[in-house]
């Protein structure tokens, strides 16, 4: 394996403290906030400080650990009733990514699992959360070697959209743990990155991450991708998820509808990757999904200055929702979707 | 009519100069920069001081007024043969807006219809640009008429990209001329505008346009379109071209084919609104339309600070070309081309 590179972390425990590297600052800067307060990790979510939805998720199953701490100075027992308000906050700082509700769910359920007179919570809380870490890491690189396999070509080019590397999971990546191996294993020789405005992750994070392990990349503007496939080089679109729904509608990044539609006009594959802690089978379709709007000052303005004449609007949704009829394949660690259905979700979800 | 408000001029004759609003800087400055010097003008368009087919065009027209003027201090006669190089490196400016090199074209025969003791060569010359200025607001409200003609809606939204409007033409503009006519008929009541990466000509000059129009404008990320269309609000995408082939392929801004596939699969339908000018029967489609490549720096950095990691490259086409089959309608001043083929264009070319 030539995953060596692969050593970005930006979610960290250490020394009782979570520590997160602030995405809104990279490449330019490598900033290190420290957190010992839940609270303060809801708005480090919210403020984007953290993106990507394994990593929201990871990220809050620590925050529960933070919460859990505060709480033990006040006292013993009744740990899941009294941490309620804590979950809640976390759980409200941002909607879209189901893996945020998914990662407090199982730390909640963990936290009525244990004893009043448990010897050590917070440490079994702490391996709880190494566990959603550690597990998603492992996902990311299943997934790597599943979503590599589907990719018959040799050498060919790949769009992606935002980033799903290092920095949005565990580690390794979803949609980039599958380019990662993918470039390894030679059947990819060059990534196209949409840029991915209004917060340039694909220029400010996916290049960065690719860079440092050395695999070329190509950044466009997101309204070029049509162009670009148009040219013929690129035979599949390869993006992450923040919530895949029961019946595989996908909800991902503001412009991954638009470059999915681009890919089915000129014939290019389209693959999801997340692990199945993105899949919210409760919901029936991507319209019942929570689509984030965010403020339209991320759009009128640009680097803290105005850009669009005072009197003009914006409409920011993060997210779109991308229907299963677009999406050649899902790849999560428990298997591959091909053409997904509801029915080849449940029986995916039932593996183990 | 209700286009009392559009005053915006963006190229002017005065005082024996050439004036540009430098749209570099707009909406935050309105600085005007003078030329008497041809060279100097084709680099104010290569630097997109001015930008805009149509503009271009009538731009170039008076670049040619003043290359005439400073080869008249050398002497008279055989103008056309003098002019050459000056009218090869006006045309050189860019090289995908046709109307540059049709308005060279037209100054260059005008040039060779003077008699070698003309008495007021340069006034004629400068009654030619004027002509062609004015004959490029003529058909901007001529096409409006005939675009907004098409939008059987009332009240509705469309969808435009870059911009094409009072700032990008003589004045009045061609998608944004049809909007502004549309709009003061009740058949649009709201327009969402694509930033349009990377220069931002819709956060930056299409928005402010329509403010001072107070037309109600919604800008969004590039990407973000299909999601727009998919909530069924948007009836057209409106844009504008830099050059049409003989078969109704479009070459437009960077984004506008990525636009139009979303528009297809949405059912939302697509109007081209460009004058005749812009229209290149001498080519069959538009594979053969050259296809500016700007400076990856345009990408990799924003607003002077590099924004993507050091060894990132990135792929910055200026204009995309969209295929006739995804065009419902051109618009010129001489007629309304639905559904474009190589017959119906000929046919349109040949109404006067």
């Amino acid at each position: 394996m030539s995953n060596s590179h692969d050593s970005i972390r930006a979610v960290l425990w250490q020394d009782d403290k979570l520590l997160l590297l602030d995405q809104r600052l990279l490449p330019q800067q490598e900033v290190w906030l420290e957190y010992t307060d839940s609270k303060a990790v809801a708005e480090a979510i919210h403020q984007m400080v953290v993106r990507g939805a394994p990593a929201i998720g990871i990220t809050a199953a620590y925050g529960v650990v933070l919460a859990l701490r505060q709480q033990l100075q006040q006292g013993r027992g009744d740990w899941y009733a009294r941490l309620q308000p804590d979950l809640k906050i976390l759980g409200e700082a941002r909607p879209t990514a189901v893996n945020l509700l998914w990662a407090l769910e199982r730390m909640g359920n963990r936290l009525q699992s244990l004893s009043p007179d448990e010897a050590d919570p917070l440490g079994l809380m702490l391996a709880e959360a190494r566990a959603i870490h550690d597990e998603d890491i492992a996902a990311n690189r299943r997934m790597g070697e599943l979503g590599a396999a589907l990719i018959s070509e040799s050498g060919c080019a790949v769009l992606t959209h935002c980033n799903t590397g290092s920095l949005a999971t565990g580690g390794y990546g979803t949609a980039l743990g599958v380019i990662r191996s993918a470039y390894a294993e030679g059947r990819i020789s060059r990534v196209f990155a949409d840029e991915t405005r209004p917060w340039l992750q694909g220029a400010r994070l996916t290049a960065w991450e690719l860079v440092k392990d050395q695999i070329p990349v190509t950044l466009l503007a997101d309204g070029a991708g049509a162009a670009l496939m148009q040219q013929g080089q690129v035979k599949w679109l390869i993006v992450g998820s923040d919530r895949i729904t029961a019946n595989g509608d996908v909800a991902n990044k503001i412009g991954t509808y638009h470059a999915a539609i681009a890919a089915k006009y000129h014939g290019v594959k389209v693959m999801v990757v997340a692990p199945t802690s993105t899949v919210d089978m409760s919901l029936a379709d991507g319209g019942l999904i929570p689509i984030e709007q965010r403020s339209p000052v991320e759009i009128l303005s640009l680097g803290g200055q105005r850009v669009a004449a005072e009197g003009a609007e914006a409409w920011n949704p993060a997210f779109d929702v991308t229907p299963a009829e677009l999406v050649d394949a899902i790849v999560t660690e428990r298997g591959v979707v091909r053409n997904p259905t509801t029915e080849k979700m449940r029986e995916m979800m039932n593996n183990q």
